[in-house]
């Protein structure tokens, strides 16, 4: 008999009649002769709710303590699921993330899954139990409550479907699947039948936000199909799979734009070993993370370095690396924020030229000025100014063939 | 070095600010050289908020699953304490149930704790931190969430305190101490300096609602001292000791009362073997605590069989009595929900006799009529008319000397 895991996040979980829906989509699943396995959220709103409380008490609260404390919101949901299972006179349990054996690094607040001992899930999966695991959390070698960041019931739901070698972990969510671009930017965006785990990985850090990009490296690690959907239709959404899983292969598979970045650049660095180090060790000692990092060589013994951080982080950023600037001797620091990220993704890439050539044309036919690129295998980005964000993203999904048909 | 096991009720923890005052005492007793563990309720009312959310689920929710819903309340405020000790700089760490080892069985929403494992305790206790462990919540065999009744963290404090060989158990809560009488029926009530454990156990099942019943049954098998204080002064509360602790002697301690209980008579039940089993296992059966009971010989091979329920569950009982006595043939079924009892309670009494005539005497001269008489070996309790209560109270305090000095 098949395993299906299944997740929901914290809109489809609300309150009490969303958990009914919720109920009712896992027993139909069930009674298609199906084992399930569920992992859910917090409630909507709980998690931002608690770490309120915290900041109440300090504005550093202990992490340890607050992991304990954050645990709280998926154990009430998963209580609340599991009983309204049972009084719908289906067997069902909850477990949470030490039941559940989700043994985790110790690094709380953003903890990583180690191992699955799946053993008291699948006992209770073979004799025909609905399973409901309190997501986004685990536990320590020590015994202590970890969480595994946010969007961690997804890692949590990928971990256990690997686990269980279940047929397909499905995520339920409150988008209908992938999009070929931001359909709130781009109208003539589609929905993504399949994509593969690789060019996940590349949207997701890009800003796609429907997948913790952690559980798409778990489910490319042990191939776990992952059916990215809407709690809230019977539509399909987006499945996420192995490239030869014989999915259509376009070139370039969506375009994706972040506005949420910042760029920084420090004029006249000394080129000398070690620079980069004391420019990036303070950044990543206050916990800013650092996108994008351009080097270019100049003349007479000096470079110019360019790197993005969240808009949120841009002040802090700015400051520490003005300190940085006269610690090393670099000429000047300059900062904006009205920039954009805009990037095309595609594993067809790989085998086709000329992919960012066409990218920089398209762009450049539009007046959009490029301020930094920067490429993987399978993706090209490029930093434009702000204002241009919604246009790039436009042209280039029309030009790339990515339009859907009218 | 010391221990002193803390317990703080859930109005104590009502919020930040309460819980900054409650780590400030923790802090204190700390500072003097102590070894400090902490048991911590639920925030007032959370328990209450939850069980509601379980309600809209359904009528009966799943007791194991209510257990894991009701024991987020007080992992909420463990992680919160031990968050607001570690911003005040002082090692703490919280505990939950199964962290801690509360071994109990596995009567979901009414465990009895087994045994404490208290090895991760005293090795936290002996570093020198201050353990915050969440009550009211343990584990039992199977690694299941259980819970063990309102009260119940008066328990996890007492068995903690036990298996530590803690030097005293303070119990925290909203009131000072422990009276001679209700203060609001009994102006002249005093507080008790100090109460032995079986007298305790006779006014907390008679209502003094100051300390679950079963923690005062731990205390006394394991002899551990008990003090009960209020939360918000400095003032010595109670201190529940073993009666050869050199306490004071009285013949009546206290005098209790309790309006919560109703009363149901069968007549003329025929006196047979098995009857009794026949009209109490249905009352059992649906979950309803019947408290006296009280059968008088009458003539002819029948007798009256009167017994008293809480008054939310009068209705129940008095329809189930109904159908039973069809079922053996008893008369009739009355019931009366205008009653209230009166018990004095002393260790004395075991060495007086005449305590029982002075109590019905003195209710005699106030034209109090007695309906039920039960009693122990240390207490003596009437069921009367529920609009005497108050008077009889009174009346029963200055006759048995407890008034106190103007």
């Amino acid at each position: 008999m098949g395993i299906i895991v299944q997740k929901y996040g914290g809109t489809s979980v609300v309150d009490i009649d969303h958990i009914r829906n919720v109920a009712k989509r896992i027993t139909k699943t069930y009674d298609q002769g199906n084992n399930v396995v569920v992992i859910i959220s917090a409630m909507a709103g709980v998690t931002d709710e608690l770490i309120d409380m915290a900041m109440q008490v300090t504005d550093s609260p202990e992490k340890r303590e607050l992991d304990v404390l954050l645990a709280t919101g998926e154990q009430t949901t998963a209580a609340l699921l599991a009983m309204t299972l049972k009084a719908m006179n289906y067997p069902a349990m909850s477990l949470l993330g030490y039941q559940a054996e989700v043994h985790t690094d110790c690094a709380f607040g953003n903890a990583r899954i180690l191992d699955i001992g799946a053993g008291r899930i699948k006992d209770l999966v073979d004799e025909r139990n609905i399973v409901v695991v309190a997501g986004f959390q685990g536990i320590d070698e020590n015994g202590n409550i970890t969480t595994l960041g946010r969007g961690g019931s997804d890692t949590t739901a990928v971990a256990i479907a690997a686990s269980l070698k279940a047929d397909i972990c499905e995520i339920y969510t409150d988008v209908d699947g992938i999009y070929t671009a931001d359909p709130n930017v781009c109208k003539k965006a589609r929905k993504i039948v399949a994509i593969s785990y690789d060019e996940m990985l590349n949207m997701a850090s890009l800003g796609a936000k429907v997948l913790q990009i952690r559980s798409v490296g778990f489910a490319k690690k042990y191939n776990v199909p992952v059916h990215v959907r809407s709690a809230f239709t019977e539509e399909e959404g987006t499945m996420v799979v192995n490239e030869d899983s014989g999915m259509e292969r376009l070139v370039v598979s969506a375009v994706t734009h972040d506005k949420n970045q910042a760029r920084i650049t420090l004029k006249k660095v000394p080129d000398q070993p070690g620079v980069a180090a004391k420019i990036f060790t303070p950044i990543a000692e206050s916990g800013i993370v650092v996108d994008m990092i351009v080097q270019n060589t100049r003349a007479e013994g000096h470079t110019d370095l360019t790197f993005t951080v969240p808009k949120v982080s841009f002040e802090a950023a700015l400051e520490i690396e003005g300190r940085v600037a006269e610690e090393i001797e670099a000429e000047d620091v300059l900062g904006d924020k009205n920039i954009a990220k805009v990037s095309v993704v595609g594993v067809g890439m790989k085998d086709h030229s000329g992919v960012a050539a066409k990218m920089f044309n398209i762009l450049a036919r539009e007046n959009i000025n490029i301020i930094m690129i920067s490429t993987s295998e399978i993706r090209i980005s490029c930093i434009i100014e702000e204002k241009y964000a919604e246009l790039a993203v436009r042209v280039l999904h029309t030009a790339f063939g990515l339009d859907k048909e009218e």
